[in-house]
């Protein structure tokens, strides 16, 4: 299980995804659907990208999900949760939740480290690249960097 | 003093104040109202809470207050302030705030290291297992577990 | 090239410029306006007073920039941001910002290391210290701190 | 494949162990033989002491190696390296290897959080408080308490 | 109870033991005696000089120990453990340490923020830069000051 | 100035240097001579391969020094170091020497983020490594997987 927001996919997060999917001979993507926060793209434009980027391996199945990781987890045989480790900022909350999680249902989390290339990379900053104008196409797919130019093209007007 | 936010308190934080109570003859555990975020728990909810959960600790005191602790520690003659530590990224800020306190006013502050059970709660990730169901009653009192039952079904409702 | 929020500058912020200054011919420093998030002082209310505080040195150029940083360094012929690294919590970001702008445009973001005597200071530090009449005469310049009296004792007031 | 000093084993490394040999169907724990460093206990005692410690579990293969992990890796068909993760401190040293691991041989290392009962223990903290006749039986297995004992009191007598 | 290796103390120890001493009856300045390290100071002459920086405070009482800090707390009597907090890479071990003597004797530590002033003292860093003739009257009491200046001259030829 | 061990110098070290040289019209590299730890290669050795390495560019200059980083740059009429830094764990003490050499001195450091590519090298690392064998041609110039081939088997057999 590789679970995040996906609010686009990264080239981090895809090299995460592919590298858990040469170890495992089933992992399901799972993009968190967040009622009380409205991404850029929505949980189903998120979806069909991934698919889009996976569209290479057989052994990815895309999927959204709400409510507990480890409820979904359970409800989909699921054993381990495999998540990439950037940098420092981002391991201490990492671990409060795979501590917390191992306790609530016995679910493993398995971190990876994140391509050093890629180990600057957040949606968020491209994003705030992206709507201005920067080029991302060494930081997301193909795929993702012209759905990205599309949609800031548009809030890009609104927000100026 | 203990001060903290304890929306709601977690073990964690019982812990810490218990222990400050076996190395101090006074203790003061000051819940912060902060006007411009409500809470999960308004203020009286959470003192009434902790001193249900205090009970036992004949020499703690449950209060609450606003503005600047190092205010609020002067005009109760309180000399020092004892915090938990749990992880690197509580860090750098927490000694922030100790040295402008320190600055501002000549109080101390105190850092004690979280058991290392506890080290991984905090009160926003305990309410967000709470929320879709989780159990969490290794994590908080049986007291405040209670409550937050009582207190997340109404707003889980809501939520869906 | 010094960018930054200034929502105002601490006596940590003018010690980064001043120490720039004599290292380069020519400093800018930047303020970004960012039109989503409405601060306590407007930008240019910020860049006049930086131009008080920095009137000693006549290499320094006070103004404010939106949209991408590198775009901002290109058309002012800026080829090196200086930045204050105070902690290890502003580490991950400020690395990942200057990984991205290099990748960019090649722009070069150097780090200097924050005065200890303003290591614990933020912009934001000193808002809630000073909102409750704190003193903070120590951490900004005196033009600073008398317009953040003025201005907090106008919103200290609808606080309440 | 999970490697390490193990001089000695505490009960965090068994811990990781047992975990991981709960994720894969053959684990090998590899203890590291350094020849320019002796230890308190040789290889062959802490693989033996490791094997009794780990009895129970058919699955996982107790054995030493000197050079690359990479190449013991290879040797054996290992795929996967898995280690556990304590604290910040631990962090950007297994960061690295790990990444020059997945560069020299697509060797890919997955960490788990340690228990965080155990997150406070290394050997040599453990060899520290033992060597003082401090008790230790919290943090290692019995049967490496007692070769613990047994060996500090030679060494011990030596010391004073 | 504030225990060190103080080869030789630094101002920031000096500010550590005297903001202790304004909180407690009575402090225990402990030297650590390591019989498999000889310092650049016996621990005779670390004491003598511990006593004349504090020869003020009448509360302070400057002695060794050898053996677990645990033990010498419990033979003195004392129940706290206070000791400075400067950066996050003391962070991680201070903690272990302080959980691993929580567990042993129920001792507890307590850390101060170091005065920002000193945050990047070191004893070792003080006797490298005093080693080449740098100047740390800034940075060690005079009494100090003058011993390490003898000390260094001589170690210093011997080095050349 | 740009000082270091350089023992050897890896591809991270190169591209500091070089984008150093890009900023600066006169740059020198300080192999750091350390008469208490002999190293693989000898300071001459080190400097006669960084100048093979760097012979591109007519504006560096390498040389050796012992003693203070901040006499060494008075006499050479420097007044700025820069420095790589990879990861958290450089940070803290980097920090305390920029802190120290400016109090010294007025020396100023200014502190670059190492190529992401190159974040995960060290010069031990890759001495590891290339010791047992492995491949060592991505993380250092041509010129120094040349040499440390030639001496790590000189000093391979003696380890056997």
């Amino acid at each position: 299980m590789c679970p995040g927001s996906f609010d686009p996919a990264t080239k981090g997060h895809i090299d995460i995804v592919e590298r858990t999917a040469r170890l495992y001979d089933e992992v399901i993507v799972a993009v968190l659907v967040n009622p009380s926060k409205a991404g850029l793209f929505t949980p189903e434009e998120r979806i069909s990208m991934l698919r889009e980027c996976l569209v290479a391996c057989p052994n990815i199945r895309v999927t959204s999900f709400d409510g507990l990781l480890v409820d979904f987890c359970r409800s989909n045989g699921a054993e381990v949760v495999v998540k990439g480790l950037r940098a420092v900022s981002d391991f201490d909350y990492e671990l409060q939740m795979a501590q917390m999680n191992h306790g609530l249902a016995g679910v493993e989390t398995l971190f990876i480290a994140t391509n050093p290339l890629y180990s600057f990379l957040s949606s968020s900053l491209i994003k705030d690249v992206a709507k201005w104008g920067g080029d991302v196409s060494d930081h997301v797919p193909d795929i993702i960097g012209a759905k990205l130019a599309d949609r800031l093209d548009d809030r890009g007007r609104a927000m100026l």
